[in-house]
């Protein structure tokens, strides 16, 4: 049970959003442009990773799953490859620059002051452009509110990581903006 | 110098608003809506309050004299009232609804499942509502963002802590949503 009344039982950050729609308006905006946009030389797959990533790494279970599962559907991947990312990102295949990237991450979630020049010039070098640089750190700082929103209300969440994949194909089809919380 | 070529030469955020200004839309929407908007029972003072002991747990210099600048403006106080609530809140005069607030943003920072029922209670005990605990858990949260985004881009900040005295002031005047990123 939540730490608040929130009036729904709706898992993870839906709770809160319906709770309060007046906030949940530019969550989700950012959501949208930061993830989905497709005036991005990321794709939504690799974006989708990057904030799974993250919320792994911040221990939060709603977001590790539910964007896991949007990753895995955009990456037509299965979730032995999600995990893998998560414990070791190295080891996987992914390209030289999502590992480049996947590495500030991990220093993103300490804190910002955690990223070195040298991260960022191994970004560079393996194909990252600043705009990519941004909002790889913006997906990393955000995902750090999403998560912390999530838990630090005591949102509830499905305890089968099944169930995050029907719904990754769902959020993945219709994005962050125009969405029914309730379905 | 930042981590990357903004184009600018702002300090903080403003560097980053002004290289990406689809993802600062929202971003500054949602610093509107949550330590601005006058439909709160939590004053605009309070609210930066809190935005800045987060940013200063974070150790972000820009984020916690940008904010405390603003608070101190909303709250008519002085920076020695704003350190030493950064540094020890308890023994400062602020409200215990506030004391208890800034307990849970101490948790928050280091993520959100170290919030603890007993914290949320003595919200409850000090009179926070629901909606206040809402809203101090998303401030909390966005500043563990906002300050990851300034830091992690290693974007550079007036040293001198009076020039964000003056620009509190302003910043309080004129909003998080209509301004001139260079003025």
């Amino acid at each position: 049970m939540a730490h608040i009344n929130l009036g729904n039982e709706l898992p993870g950050i839906r709770g809160p959003m319906a709770f309060r729609p007046e906030t949940a308006k530019p969550l989700n905006e950012l959501a949208e442009i930061l993830l989905r946009d497709d005036n991005n030389t990321l794709s939504r797959g690799e974006r989708e990773l990057i904030a799974t990533y993250v919320s792994y790494l911040n221990d939060c279970f709603f977001c590790q799953n539910a964007h896991g599962g949007i990753a895995q559907y955009y990456l037509q991947c299965d979730m032995q490859f999600i995990d893998g990312v998560k414990k070791d990102f190295n080891s996987m295949s992914v390209t030289d620059k999502m590992k480049a990237l996947l590495s500030i991450a991990a220093s993103v979630q300490k804190g910002g002051r955690f990223v070195t020049a040298e991260q960022i010039e191994a970004a560079k070098n393996a194909g990252a452009t600043d705009i990519e640089i941004h909002d790889t750190v913006l997906i990393e700082a955000a995902f750090c509110m999403f998560n912390r929103y999530v838990d630090g209300l005591g949102t509830s969440a499905p305890s089968d990581r099944n169930y995050y994949i029907g719904r990754g194909k769902q959020r993945a089809e219709e994005g962050y903006l125009h969405f029914d919380l309730y379905k």
